[in-house]
């Protein structure tokens, strides 16, 4: 695939991977490239800078790693976070996100509760808003970053074609921003993706995003070249956990007891024994954090087919990536 | 007026506008307005030094103001927080910053429930006090940068002279740190400043402070350059807000039902109607966060006399011009 | 003592000062003393670098200290605290840990309620860790800068010998990771040690430790060259505030109902009278924060004995040296 010009980027944003066009997937994976395969430390590209973590909602890794991200270019950061954002004197998102930019910020970073919520901000600002997750809908560096580290273990880093690829994305796909966003870029460039969980967490309706959907991990583990594990979201199925009723039932997704835990480990989870079931070459990821034990066996976790540190240092790459292009050389 | 060369200022510290000269606010306000106009960007002229945001409770807006200001100066921000400070394991708030200083920091900005804790904190520090705001007692640098965007749509920019202005601030007066620090400021340089409320709100005894109190907004409207409105600080009336026999009352500053809001909003609410009625050429001011459809109409503080953002964008100009002058260059 | 080349060190974290040589002691203190002394600013040796504040428990007053110390040397601060870290997610520690290495931070400086933690993390990852506080474990900074400060006071800065010396730490010693680390540190480099307490804070098992304890203040204090006050940490010990059957028991650290916080007060108080009884010479010291009028006189806690600020001053430098060693020139 050939690579885009930034100018070409149809926004300054970035908002999610669903729309986007190869090349401009391209356009940040090969920048993420050339960031990990420079022999000497970036030009500290954003000094003098400022870059607002705007966080409706926290989240210690992904702030973290953008604070990484941008310190490494020379900007500093300023976190705003939660539940002393100005929301809770009845102020509006917009409203919130307007005063940061007057201050004088170069690009907001955005974490909220709602879908949505980054492209609704972006239309009223005029710096760049990139999208650090945004409820259920997107989360697009994780989307690339995931792409990276797949294109990296199968050696794809020349074009990032994923053709021929087959990725199975594990677990509670139906909460997952890192799968909606994962299906897209993936798709775009090219691989095969499967959902696989219960019906209640990997519904027959996310065909219509053009992966495939199935309800048992055996049958797909032999074809996949990367699993991706997804943690339950615990914290969102939390009104269900009381339904005893539900247990046992298949719809996992709706009433977490310890028992439907454990038979979701026993039909999903990621044991070694499955591990070992899988292709030569293939590669196992999660978006993390890892609940071990639960999706995740400890010794896959650390295993050898095992991506997921390296993930985590790839976001930085990509974040840095991200910054540059949006915020300007 | 004349510029006072900084030396002859009477203290390091930024405690309030109360008792501060003509020529004390213009030394703030000219290096303000020369930060504003300086096309290359500022020298970082506090690299290496850190400055240390001490705030007791914590405040989103404030706070990024003086963070992303001391970042433009190249300053290092420590941000020490509400809950998480030795208060809790009871330290005094003297000890605290005590502490502080003697970490090193060049600078502490102090925000505090307390009317006068900056001012105490002042007398046991060798190092600037910035006063971010001290209960409903002062908010100097928000004073600031309301006279300096006041003066620039009125063109006042060359002496910073208010004679002949007249500024309306209305709404919960009572409450409000800003209002004291903008009757005093705007005062001294010449401005007539009413303040418009129901009587718990802009109570008579205000006119100690040198400005006028009125308790109907309509005849004052048509007179008014400015109208600065205030948000209603709920979270400082709670306590009365279950009492629905004063509902009505005109005591809105005491019982804060709905039906009392409806009330505030009808007599004291800056309306679309009620801007329209506004002099030519004058603006409307809000401190923010704003509770659109109470004291704000969405469409005033969008429209063309709106300086709302520019008030934002000032304040990082004033962090930074107050910084400069009593950290040093 | 001789000084060690830092290659000498047996590992590149700071987990603890039990254990540690007097040469290893003796590396971060003389580093310590070359940063207080030298006449120009340190040069910014680890700018381009970030240091990730990783604190399972805040406190405001350590992790300012770390963060003022990195950004004299031109590192950016990361601060991943408290309730907003993964953990809630069912992270373990490590996981969190490795991730935060991962995002390609130089060092971790950790802060965690489990004695050992920073110990169990050092084993997982790559990255120079430096104990920030763990449990009742131990506070190796704190102890570093104690002893310098000690030292200083002592006129023993040319080798940090503290020979002849007597340091009586009083209060609630079984609490305190901070007395752990001094005893050992102090001990190594040859001072005598007398913990001083109610059997319930300082009790006879921590002879082991290699120190003397004492039931009673008044004895000790004409032999004392440094009193080193502590906190009752009544966080610590909030369960059994309400069992009045235990007053006046002197099990002090067992029931801390008012009446045996008066006693402790009076049997243990650093008070006025008391101070008078002390050495000519003799310091007073606390690590803060300090409960003024509980273990120690305000008039002693601002008098001519007390150390206390100094000790918040070399605990940033302190700092600076330890990042330096491990981190690397």
């Amino acid at each position: 695939m050939a690579r885009a010009p930034i100018s070409t980027l149809a926004t300054r944003h970035l908002l999610g991977l669903q729309g986007m066009t190869a090349p401009e997937l391209c356009e940040f994976l090969h920048a993420t490239r050339e960031l990990d395969t420079s022999s000497t430390d970036v030009a500290r590209t954003l000094e003098g800078r400022s870059i607002a973590n705007l966080f409706f909602e926290d989240s210690t890794r992904t702030r973290g790693s953008f604070s990484v991200a941008a310190a490494r270019l020379g900007a500093s950061v300023v976190d705003l976070l939660g539940s002393t954002l100005s929301i809770s004197k009845g102020e509006t998102l917009i409203d919130t996100a307007c005063n940061v930019e007057a201050m004088g910020v170069s690009a907001l970073i955005v974490r909220a509760r709602q879908a949505g919520s980054s492209r609704m901000i972006s239309r009223a600002v005029r710096i760049p808003v990139i999208n650090a997750g945004d409820g259920k809908h997107e989360h697009p560096t994780q989307g690339l970053l995931d792409i990276f580290t797949l294109a990296e273990a199968h050696g794809r880093l020349e074009d990032f074609s994923l053709k021929g690829l087959t990725v199975a994305i594990v677990g509670d796909v139906a909460s997952s921003r890192v799968a909606r966003s994962n299906i897209a870029g993936m798709r775009t460039l090219g691989a095969t993706v499967v959902c696989v969980g219960p019906p209640g967490m990997a519904p027959k309706s996310f065909e219509s995003l053009g992966c495939k959907v199935a309800h048992e991990l055996d049958p797909i583990l032999p074809k996949a070249d990367a699993v991706m594990m997804l943690r339950i979201q615990f914290e969102r199925h939390g009104e269900s956990a009381n339904n005893p009723g539900a247990a046992g039932s298949g719809e996992a997704g709706k009433s977490l007891t310890i028992a439907s835990v454990r038979e979701f480990r026993e039909r999903f989870g990621l044991t070694a024994a499955r591990a070992d079931r899988m292709k030569p070459g293939a590669v196992v990821m999660h978006p993390g954090p890892i609940n071990r034990g639960i999706e995740l066996d400890a010794q896959v976790a650390d295993g050898p087919r095992s991506l997921i540190l390296r993930q985590v240092s790839v976001g930085v790459l990509v974040r840095m990536a991200v910054l540059r292009a949006l915020v300007g050389e």
